[in-house]
């Protein structure tokens, strides 16, 4: 991923992303991980696994959107201001080819990033070695909720 | 659920679902549970524990999505011929409240069947006791695919 | 259309409804008009003509969505204080059978209001004499803007 | 619109989605022109006016819907065979910003060409002299029918 190309990020910004995902109990469950945070993209791997899979072996369309999901709801939160929270208002996803291979890698752009809310786009690749498929295409709306 | 609406659906059908839910790993891992088969209507029960909760503690979206895409998916295989797979080729959903309670139903609803492709609509509930809100709706394109 | 289930609506914002429409130029081109204007729930019918038309003859997809847009829209209008305008966040639809016959019936339908965001339903129905066919579903997310 | 970059299309195709656009009447009455056709890759112009118009004087939103699901499809098209024809599945879009300006720009690119399905995706661009705004963002899914 072309991270260096990526404007630079506060680390307060770096670290509230890495805290909130550790309280994501589900992304503990499937395994996730925060691959890359910058601002406006966030990505998050997976491991494809037996235990995630649908009925033909490939890893489950939910879990594919769950990381997409979470990757597209923090690359919005890396531009909001200290105290927003973001709560996904609808997402919608194709996908393109089976979700195989070593492990899904989900990443989630900025798009358009508004006062209330803020548009992504995610994209999921399988990758197995060096090769990579691209494996889902999402376009979600995340609403700026203010912090507890 | 007013199963008894539902058109009764043979009895190697309901199996054939049943069997290929019990191969889908994703839903042991979550969990899930089918709660109903009829004709072209599938209802499957997610609890709502810690370990599959978002930051904030609600059920992950991408659980509920997950659960509402099986329940589509299987929705749409019921009303197929024998050899036939599903795919899910596309899914877009708009969560409506926070998924908490006891437990998220998701129920999947065939809109328009087709030779290839099958349209449903699937609507999750979180159930608290006696209490059903409604907290996401979806729409989704499955396809047919030969079986091996 | 079941208008007589539908909760009554004050006259000044069915007023507002139809004030509206009367300036939207779109509505106009496309020979579009207001069928039913209820608490939440808005039918916009259009006119199958072979100047809105694509290749094959049929109602265009677009024509299609236009009309529901503006029933969604205006649905959540109804449901709004006096001072609100509505946007158009985002629209997802599935097409289900060509746009043929006579006329196309657009219906929007509220599923959640909440004070920003309101989602709603659209189904259209082809209607040809007393034949009535589902050719397009939508789910959609207005957002209340304060009015000028 | 980098249309160098492109692969080059052979003259038969180009001339059938020209033949196709010229019989939308749809098209037409909306006074939208093909403004490229590539492989894979299509942009259809449309002209900002008030009988174009949402309530606001924006141009519709089912307007910049009709102009990116006319280049998906047609953007689909370029990749197929002869005696292809090409159906809207279902479509998804995120409004950015008021559709303004002089022209709208709407850009369809093929994501992922399959046998049945092709996923694409789409682009609309508000034009006014040298400054260009992305107003809209659309995933589509096609399907191929055999034409006539």
């Amino acid at each position: 991923m072309p991270v260096t190309e990526r404007p630079p990020l506060e680390a307060a910004i770096v670290e509230r992303v890495h805290a909130s995902f550790a309280r994501q109990g589900a992304m503990a469950t499937l395994g996730a991980e925060l691959a890359d945070v910058a601002a406006g993209h966030v990505a998050i791997a997976v491991p494809v696994e037996p235990r995630l899979s649908e009925q033909h072996g490939f890893l489950h369309a939910g879990v594919v959107v769950a990381a997409l999901d979470s990757a597209c709801g923090y690359a919005a939160l890396t531009l909001m201001p200290d105290d927003a929270e973001v709560l996904t208002v609808e997402l919608k996803v194709n996908l393109l080819a089976p979700a195989t291979g070593d492990r899904i890698v989900a990443e989630g752009e900025v798009v358009r990033a508004g006062g209330t809310l803020t548009v992504c786009r995610g994209d999921a690749y399988a990758e197995q070695g060096s090769e990579r498929a691209h494996v889902a295409t999402m376009l979600a709306t995340m609403v700026r909720r203010r912090g507890d």
